[in-house]
């Protein structure tokens, strides 16, 4: 394939991607906001779309039995097998969403594939665009369907899975279009993948801190969740003084700081505590508090600081359960391993990036993607783009069109150095 | 008067009050527990209940136009004119209360009274035994009405407040038997008056770690309360550096323990400060919180103490504001001055409580009383009995039945020596 045109500027890219951007977030359940889940007509329609921008951007399209939208470039070098590149992200949102969240890394990917074709680069291997529908896990009490079963790592029971209105994943899917009876003929065959690529928007505020455009993430951090019980004794605000209570609210006062300082002064970067809920007993002006619950998130970019973490927290939450005399229980009710990134992809990435004058630079995803169930299958790989105050599942969550230009342009050419460095292996 | 029959012991009089507060706790709302709200028809039966009480006592029984439930023991004396010492407490409860709240000094009073009529003790002034209905404040938007129309500080306005139902206390007075229409009619004459008196549990844990029966009440604390609403910024809790982020939770955190911290050093005794409300905003585990919304309740036994305390707490907030960049707003929605005990009262308490060999004690009273309203009409005094634990408003809440013995041994002996002390003036 020979280009035809002067290949588009990265602000030109920008501009198109920004009205595709625009266009997709018109599509939602509500008037004033975006909100568009799993399975719903919204979904529905969105997925049309997305198909509609694969056909013209010259992709085979089809759709899968749990509704992602797949687009093929084939390969313009078939000597060199039947190898796929999958590359994407996903087309649901939360509720009152931004709208770059998942559309930027799959209309990125769209506008790569085309930008790929037309300009005619060496592709030794099909590259699959992948939309998926499941990642925000906001309508059921499943998240990462779409992309856990390319993995094979989705069992039919999560069909079962109703949402607030007692609707399964079965019943939506079978009106969405789908076929769950197909879930586990889903699974990808290992052998004859390259691997995922994700664009996504870094939803932190270390890229717009380090004045960069993109970063290379280096994994999806793991992360662990706990309930934490602080078990004091109530009294009376007035009568009990301050050296004769056990005030539970000041224990877990105690313990938030403690966590914090923990999480700032771990020896490794990336680790982050977050106390996200907090509810009192009895919850009284004038009672001394008997009992905190509170929620406690904690990641780190690999698994070993994160473990030293919580051993570390655990030690502080049994010297002031000491120093106070209130009992502190915690029980963990989630886990996820870190995801590392492919050091390959994350080489690629970094000579893509320096090739168009930007400073390659890496960092962890706190947050959770679909790589993370794509990690069980294949090799993974990640660009994060800026995004304005870190800001993310908001509406005023924020990518310059600038930037969007330079994550096209960027995808192009992290493309382009994978299908280099396959065609050397 | 002369006694015809030997005084009864302390543990006899114990034993009795322990078969009145017994006989009263049944008077309740609910089958399992004891709720007794104001101007309902266990307020009605209870008021009865101790009517028939007082006059077995020997005492000249009426009812006040609110509900207040009066027994006069004339003086012995007439020549020292005919001026009136107040004593009592309230017969209304929490919901869910324990028996000893408020019945207890109704109780004490009564017993007081006959006995001091039995022994012929010298009383250059009358006596007035009150059951206050209304001290809890849980069924109407007011508290300490019945004191507070003595006092004279009840306005009609008052009258107009609303339960959850809808019904005015006016309603529910007329309903009960009472005469809203005479609530001003009420307000009784300082000059004719020695003073109020009244027993109650302490509500605290003091005594008990004093190991003591009864101690003497210096004053009741004042109190003040604050919304405090701490101003973070929302943020993703895997995306966010620990040192990028504005987490509300953890400058609230930070100011529960710095408040504790205060209230510990201050250089007065009594002050007591307590965060007995929390809520998050967002609140969702994996959610950096925007807001934190608190309540602050300090309370000390004089009015400097805690002016100076909620200084230090403003300024410790400011400094917490400042280094986590945070805004930290103190909105105040209620204060109480402090309300001291009467010192001759207190002298008077303080011989009384030494002629038993009990060592006298002196403590504050962080909860609200009838005192309060009454310290705007005359002098106060106050007795505390020993509580298990300190633990009160609760079914847990005990009191031996050698204490309440003890109680009303001291009862019988404080008002003679205030008798003695009138005699004098």
């Amino acid at each position: 394939m020979v280009p035809d045109e002067p290949p588009l500027t990265a602000h030109e890219l920008g501009e198109e991607a920004a009205a595709l951007i625009d266009e997709l977030s018109r599509i939602s359940a509500e008037e004033d906001k975006l909100t568009r889940l799993y399975l719903t007509p919204e979904h529905r329609n969105a997925a049309d779309l997305v198909a509609r921008w694969m056909r013209q951007a010259g992709l085979d399209v089809r759709e899968d039995s749990l509704g992602t939208v797949r687009g093929r470039l084939p390969s313009s070098m078939p000597a060199y097998g039947e190898k796929c590149l999958l590359i994407g992200s996903h087309i649901d949102t939360v509720i009152d969403a931004g709208k770059f969240d998942g559309a930027l890394g799959v209309i990125c990917a769209i506008l790569a594939a085309r930008e790929l074709r037309k300009r005619g680069i060496d592709l030794p291997f099909d590259i699959d665009v992948l939309a998926f529908g499941d990642e925000e896990g906001v309508r059921f009490p499943t998240t990462l369907l779409s992309s856990s079963a390319l993995a094979g790592t989705a069992p039919y029971s999560e069909l079962d899975a109703r949402d607030a209105n007692g609707i399964s994943v079965a019943e939506a899917l079978r009106e969405f279009g789908g076929r769950p009876e197909n879930i586990q003929d889903l699974k990808e065959v290992p052998e004859k993948l390259v691997g995922y690529l994700e664009v996504h928007i870094e939803q932190g505020p270390v890229l717009e801190r380090e004045a960069l455009p993109v970063g290379i993430v280096t994994s999806l951090a793991g992360a662990e969740r706990h309930w934490i019980t602080v078990q004091g004794e109530a009294g009376h605000a007035g009568t009990v003084p301050m050296d004769a209570r056990k005030d539970a609210v000041s224990a877990a006062a105690d313990l938030i700081v403690s966590m914090e300082t923990a999480a700032k002064s771990a020896r490794s970067d990336g680790v982050v505590a977050t106390v996200g809920e907090l509810g009192i007993h009895p919850g009284a002006v004038n009672v001394i508090p008997a009992q905190v619950k509170m929620t406690l998130d904690l990641r780190a970019a690999t698994d070993r600081p994160r473990a030293a973490a919580i051993d570390e927290i655990k030690a502080r939450a049994a010297r002031i359960s000491r120093k106070r005399g209130c009992p502190i229980e915690f029980d963990q009710f989630h886990e996820v391993v870190t995801s590392p990134c492919s050091e390959i992809f994350q080489d690629a990435a970094k000579r893509a990036i320096a090739s168009m004058g930007i400073r390659p630079f890496r960092l962890m995803s706190g947050a959770g993607h679909d790589g993370q169930a794509m990690k069980a299958l294949t090799d993974i790989g990640m660009l994060f783009v800026r995004c304005r105050k870190g800001i993310s599942h908001n509406p005023s969550e924020y990518v310059s069109i600038e930037d969007m230009g330079m994550a096209v342009e960027a995808t192009v050419r992290w493309v382009a150095e994978i299908a280099q460095q396959e065609m050397k292996a």
